[in-house]
């Protein structure tokens, strides 16, 4: 019987025991110390965010049990929000005795001593210095798949970008008729795919709110004309991480952005900014109702990390630029866009 | 003063004149014989696709009057659907006297002696026998436009694919600050993305069909993997057709794909399919209304164009495969869909 222990209980950590344990895995999942209420309540009736009770080889464990949650198994699946990332990863290595592949679901950047960086290069500094003997297998999981719908087993395509061509063989314990998993090697594209499509779908949702007046048949071409520049920014940012572009035009990343600017909590939270409600406000608002915007962080992180590179960069990323003046400097978004489009072009 | 001749007076032939007159050029408006009763109401009010009354710089000509329109004119600009492109072009090589740069927004494929041909291919063919010693200029329109859009000054990208780096000049005239243009010496990569979106757009459309009552936050993985699929197909496609890869995953094909998916005639003849109407009867039932699902024929002539390729390339491309069964050969889409799904994966 093979065991995984699922770190983080929220939509993802959750959804993924559905095709686990459909594949006959015992699933311990381990709630951080933010999750209790989550496993109360999956205890007691349902997942609370998903609306929907966990298949039946899943043990529940609160946070003070992730020893016993991670004893022995054969896989660690990583669900956290990246700003979790961290403290749950530390945790974790203090705890583990064996080392079984990690694959992680946590996407964007994290800070080390060293500056910021994406999650897969920190957890691996990390495992190395507590572990310099050991083997560091890693699987960055991306690709267009929203919790809910997996869940409910709507089909969905995803990405597992592996360091080590050996963990292919755990993939068989993912894979379901409806959650088809597709194999790269880039683990830098996948990953940085992941981070920025929650980023760029903030451009979306700004576009979205600005032209909610406008009828319906009139918002494709513009909304089309940021996705595409979205992919372009993102082909370029993937290239200055190592990764590579042909890895952003699939389904880490064309896939991916696809689903987060048609829907989601990155795409709502530049909704409310095209709205004219204030960058802050609007996260806060959200937080407030238990919806984290991920790509707030994520962009405030990644054009650190984009200034922490050799060069200034950004000037070839005049999307990214036109998010950081609207959502970290608060210009105002309609001129701000205007701005953009007219500088653009042949 | 600068003048061109549009050919087509539909939605493109017709939206194309709004950038074009406010960059100063003069515009001949010539309607095929299909068009005679849209020229008739933008003479007397507006176009009446569009809605809208045509730029003061245009002059309207009826079908019997194409030497006409052409005499003298700078540029071409050719709006037809892919099915008038033959006929047309022939009547225009019978005509002109000079050698104008042609830009070209039809798409698709064409019969000639010689087989199923790529527009350009078939175009350049019957130029060079006509006019052995004249200029070939041609460019091909591609990029994420919706028409209407246009027309209401939306800001949009496009992409010219050009043969020749001279017309470069010549690109002023379109471009303003809502018509961003993008350029490509790719002509064949942006002709096969443009024709192939309209093909791999049904697709999204029968699965919005098929799924129509399924709670909307449980529709998007789905969709974003058979986006992702077309875009990955698209590319095989190009490169087939010896245009590059590149170009697909920019505006001619990621953003058009996105445009076309989301709304249009070829999104809604799929949903029709999606919901048990048989193909020809959703093709026939649009058509009563005016309103031409140019992917139908695009898929038929898509496919006839793979099939004369060197080997069979088809079963590198499941999902135009199960189009073909569904919309060719009326096999059960759910049923088709599901196998599809089943088939790829890792």
């Amino acid at each position: 019987m093979v065991k995984a222990a699922v770190l983080g209980a929220g939509y993802m950590g959750g959804a993924i025991t559905f095709p686990l344990s459909e594949n006959g895995v015992r699933i311990n999942l381990w709630g951080t110390w933010l999750d209790d209420e989550i496993i109360d309540s999956c205890a007691r009736a349902q997942h609370p965010k998903l609306k929907k009770k966990l298949p039946e080889s899943v043990t529940l464990y609160y946070s003070d049990k992730l020893k016993d949650a991670v004893k022995d198994v054969d896989m660690i699946i990583i669900g956290v929000a990246s700003e979790g990332f961290l403290p749950v990863f530390n945790r974790l290595l203090d705890t583990l005795e064996q080392d079984p592949p990690v694959f992680t679901l946590t996407k964007g950047f994290i800070y080390s001593e060293k500056g910021i960086k994406r999650v897969s290069e920190g957890a691996e500094e990390l495992f190395r210095k507590k572990f310099p003997d050991r083997k560091f297998l890693w699987t960055s999981i991306g690709g267009p798949v929203k919790a809910v719908e997996l869940s409910n087993r709507v089909p969905s395509a995803t990405v597992f970008g592996l360091n080590c061509p050996e963990i292919k063989q755990k993939i068989r314990f993912f894979s379901t008729g409806y959650y088809r998993v597709f194999t790269s090697d880039d683990v830098a594209g996948v990953e940085l795919s992941s981070a920025f499509k929650n980023v760029y779908s903030i451009a979306l949702g700004i576009c979205d709110g600005l032209y909610r007046n406008r009828p319906s048949e009139l918002n494709h071409n513009l909304r089309a004309f940021l996705f595409n520049q979205s992919v372009r920014e993102m082909a370029f940012l993937a290239e200055m991480a190592g990764g590579k572009r042909e890895t952003v035009f699939d389904f880490a990343g064309v896939g991916d952005l696809h689903v987060t600017s048609s829907s989601g909590r990155n795409r709502e939270f530049g909704e409310y900014i095209g709205m004219g409600v204030k960058p802050d406000n609007a996260y806060e608002n959200m937080l407030k109702d238990g919806e984290i915007a991920e790509g707030y962080s994520g962009l405030k992180h990644g054009i650190g990390w984009v200034n922490q590179l050799r060069d200034n960069r950004l000037k070839e990323l005049p999307l990214l630029k036109m998010l950081c003046s609207i959502v970290c400097l608060n210009h105002d978004a309609g001129a701000e866009l205007e701005r953009y489009i007219e500088k653009i072009g042949y």
